[in-house]
């Protein structure tokens, strides 16, 4: 029994009925494309992932990696298959054919993530963070670095990594101590990174790290932050291998989870020897990084969802299946499948909804950034990218911190099997809670949210969020079958706006209050954005059925709808209250009196 | 820096200002002791899960258990500390000194496990699974098996275990299928039981199985279910050893955490030469466990509350020395220790919080059964003993949920180190999560208390928990610091009042709706004793305050209660309200939907 259960369907749903992906082939960069190629994409992504990512899985989980003489190396099986997901392009399927890519939309990217990440979370960091690291090079490279690097990473013949953490620089970049000395039209780098992900392994022949380091005379802060491009391999201008770079990786953490990934501790020019180029202008190291950073910001809601879909999917079909006790109203005689059981259904449904609603919220915001990348400038565009911001920080730690309860709650279901390796799922809670970490921990998340994301471009983000929330509102608020929870949504609308101005104001005269209210609420903005998409889902279902087309599918979306914002929007707007407390107990309390 | 941090202040807070813990010295039964000497008890326990405890984390954690060759191998160091842990009197403290307990209040025995619990949990497991067989025996068992058996696990020469669950009996005892054959004065044990926990294990010379089998002839069901002593090694009349008995373990789980624990499948009998003993009555196999049974499940809060207290620990201790980033309100120069980010506060003062008052609901569930046991019959007796019922469950899956969440959260205040198993915390999330599941899953307790504990006695337990809570409310609703949180405490006992009425009406007349509510309302059950201790305890500490004894400790009692209670209350009664949904959306889904 494999443990990467597709819900193909789901899939299908959210993309053509929720979301009408084909539409995007209208847009000026896809109009060589059409529905069908994308819907042919999704299911090659989804084969993909059974035939050659899934098997890696299990291999990764008995093998993990091995440090040895200063060289990591990962099963051997993740080399070959790092292989063939370079070759049918999956690294840069949404990138432009320029360097390489195939062109696709950039949603496919999170369509085709979604997929490989649940196959096997361990091994997709790599082939996820070589795309990244590529298409940061190909945003802001010269030319020449361009040829030289992208090609061969969109392949995957070569790697790639983002260098951000330092030892005492983790959450906060400004502390960034790496240096970056010119040395003709290169640099000469030296400094030291901790928490590297796939900062070295041997599925391909070079890794290409992406690093922030300070220029000499640079200013103090994030202002002073430069991008470098320094290769694990000395790379001469004809793209040939020339010989060690001085990078060294002096350690890999033992993890929770992810145990086949690694994580490294890189030295860089403990020798005076290694070279780096510069990406993009002096100093704005840090505004290009963050192209990579949303990115993978959503890339880790991905992590969130597709783990906590795994898990679900696994303990639906435990619960089918394991025979356990009476029906507790008599409707069936004997032993029943513990599905039956009211308390493990709820668990189901709640699973269900949720991971079901937090890929609406990905696959919607993916779709977005396709918007506001590739409409012709205009309001439109604007509003787009206003939408993708704000939903940025909502996708990365709701979709974490969810997905991690979901986990959680799939091993509730399996009960003691739940708790053994064999079952899988207690995996996917070991691997899925560095999604709430890493990428910027979800409490900076929530101060981006309702701090910069309420303030730029003159509360944009924040407005269009909320026109587009209630417009929903107000076409459907007379809905036959869900207008009661469209009006409960409404209510929760009016009760968000409210808070956020209020913390918005707060965030100036009472930053102190403002940040210890953050957190709960964006936990308010993913309940509410959830309730949203599952609502858009159920009527789209219900349209559906209205028309003729009558199933249990359709019927389910409908139902977790119901279930979704009965059982959650009550908690949310009381947790919205909970933040415009004026209790300062958090900020009151003396140290010592912890 | 070792990983095992106890606040002792906190501990004897409750035990000596809250619970007055030295009146049980009044007691017939504790006439000889005071106060001082339960106050040196605690000190000691703390000192021995310090110095012989507490090493075997670390080392278990790195070896693990081997199985070769059918037997079970723990690290050797548990081994010594086994027999120390015995010797020194920690497995029979609260067990009167007939068979060679100490005769100390059952509560030390929670007090104690709070201690060795923290220090290595997978060790601990073995002295207290046999501190359970035991005193099932000394319990029921007839004089000559007392004596055969209960002095030598008692002073930890032979360890216990409890096997109920086989593999289509976990939850639902009800199909056990082990039987037992009569042979003269013995039975003849047939049978396969999974997830025994210390199943098979080389810390001491022999294994005392307590075996829930089938009598032949049986009624059907839970009816007919009897208790056997079966030890794995046979057990001359005379104590002495005489050869294996017809036990074998044929696997060791592989688990999320606890791996120094062994989870074993035992077979026994498979060569029809398994000896046991009936223990108690035949048929009464499930009532005798079920004392086995509550004392477990409050111990399995006392894992919950002991990993997230360390958790906490850990976590605070990190967030005082890890500098990063201003402080938001530019109180201090430079970089700051993380303890000063509001959202990390936010964190640490929820963990404190719940910690402290799941100890406290611990303790205090703790302290009631020493007045429930020991009292002379009569009301104030059966008040206890009610209070106790009712509680137990709630402690059982509140405290091991919160756990979870708390370890949860002690991760996050870490950031990428909690994800790295050299800072504990990530242990300690994989060690807490069967708490949630064994000793029946939270599930089932939550049945078990908007059930039967609603039933039973004629809804005395009920009748007096109210009292209980509603007692102290009105005692305390015009206090000077607190009364506007005990009028929201009084208001959540209101509602919790009446939806628990409400759902008790409806597990007759609507069985699988009440169900599909119990889960969320245990947890209203759980924040509301929670805010109950917390209250009490920060009024005790407002006292103390008021007569002199101004500290940070005392405030941090009062602000924890003001915290906890505006933060968390609302939330409770919005989740209130959800369990009087009559949506069916659980019950209505069709299986396909899923």
């Amino acid at each position: 029994m494999g443990h990467f259960k597709v819900n193909e369907k789901d899939i299908f749903f959210i993309l053509k009925e929720q979301l009408n992906y084909g539409s995007l082939c209208k847009l000026e960069r896809y109009r060589e494309l059409d529905e069908e190629t994308l819907d042919m994409l999704v299911t090659e992504a989804i084969k993909f992932a059974k035939g050659v990512v899934e098997p890696l899985q299990e291999i990764g989980e008995q093998q993990g990696v091995v440090f040895e003489d200063g060289q990591v190396r990962c099963p051997p099986e993740f080399r070959e298959a790092f292989k063939q997901y370079g070759e049918y392009g999956w690294i840069a399927a949404a990138r432009s054919t320029k360097y390489g890519g195939q062109g696709f939309p950039h949603m496919m990217r999170i369509v085709i993530n979604d997929q490989m990440y649940g196959a096997a979370q361990s091994f997709n960091v790599t082939p996820s963070l070589t795309h990244g690291a590529a298409h940061l090079i190909e945003s802001f490279a010269t030319e020449e670095l361009k040829e030289r690097f992208v090609p061969k990473m969109y392949r995957g013949e070569w790697a790639g990594t983002m260098c951000l953490t330092e030892p005492n620089a983790g959450s906060n970049l400004a502390a960034t101590r790496t240096i970056a000395i010119p040395d003709g039209n290169q640099f000469k780098i030296k400094g030291n990174k901790i928490f590297i992900s796939a900062g070295d392994h041997d599925l391909a022949e070079n890794i290409i790290h992406l690093v922030l380091a300070r220029t000499e005379g640079a200013p103090e802060g994030v202002k002073g932050i430069s991008l470098f491009v320094v290769p694990k391999i000395k790379v001469k201008p004809d793209g040939s291998l020339e010989g060690p770079n001085d990078v060294i990786c002096t350690a890999v953490e033992e993890k929770l989870g992810l145990h086949a990934s690694p994580t490294c501790a890189l030295n860089f020019g403990d020798n005076d020897d290694c070279v780096g180029y510069l990406c993009g202008e002096e100093n704005r190291g840090l505004p290009h990084m963050f192209q990579m950073m949303n990115q993978a910001r959503i890339n880790t809601g991905v992590s969130g969802t597709t783990l906590g879909s795994l898990a679900y999917q696994n303990a639906l079909a435990y619960t089918k299946e394991r025979i356990q006790g009476h029906d507790i109203a008599g409707r069936k005689p004997g032993y029943v499948p513990i599905i039956d059981h009211p308390d493990v259904r709820r668990m189901l449904l709640w699973m269900k909804a949720t991971v079901d609603g937090m890929r609406s919220m990905l696959y919607t915001g993916a779709y977005w950034s396709d918007l506001a990348l590739e409409l012709p400038d205009g309001d439109e565009k604007r509003h787009y990218q206003d939408l993708l911001d704000f939903i940025t920080p909502i996708i990365k730690a709701y979709c974490s911190d969810m997905g991690f309860r979901v986990c959680e709650t799939a091993i509730q279901c399996l009960g003691g099997y739940g708790y053994c390796r064999e079952y899988h799922v207690e995996q996917f809670l070991r691997d899925v809670k560095i999604a709430s970490i890493y990428e910027g921990t979800n409490g900076i998340q929530s101060m981006d949210l309702l701090g910069r994301k309420m303030r730029i471009n003159n509360g944009g983000p924040f407005k269009a969020y909320m026109f587009q929330l209630d417009d929903f509102c107000r076409k459907n608020q007379d809905h036959s079958t869900l207008g009661e929870e469209v009006a409960s949504l409404s209510g929760a609308a009016r009760s968000l706006e409210e808070v956020a101005l209020e913390l918005s104001d707060l965030s100036e005269s009472d930053p102190l209050l403002w940040a210890s209210h953050t957190y709960p609420a964006l936990l308010c903005f993913g309940d509410v954005t959830t309730s949203w998409r599952l609502l858009d889902m159920g009527i789209v279902a219900q349209h559906a059925m209205e028309n003729g087309k009558e199933s249990d599918f359709y019927r389910g979306k409908v139902i977790q709808a119901k279930y979704f914002c009965g059982a959650t929007l009550p908690l949310t707007l009381a947790r919205l209250d909970t933040c415009l407390r004026k209790g300062r107990e958090i900020l009151d309390i003396p140290e010592e009196a912890f």
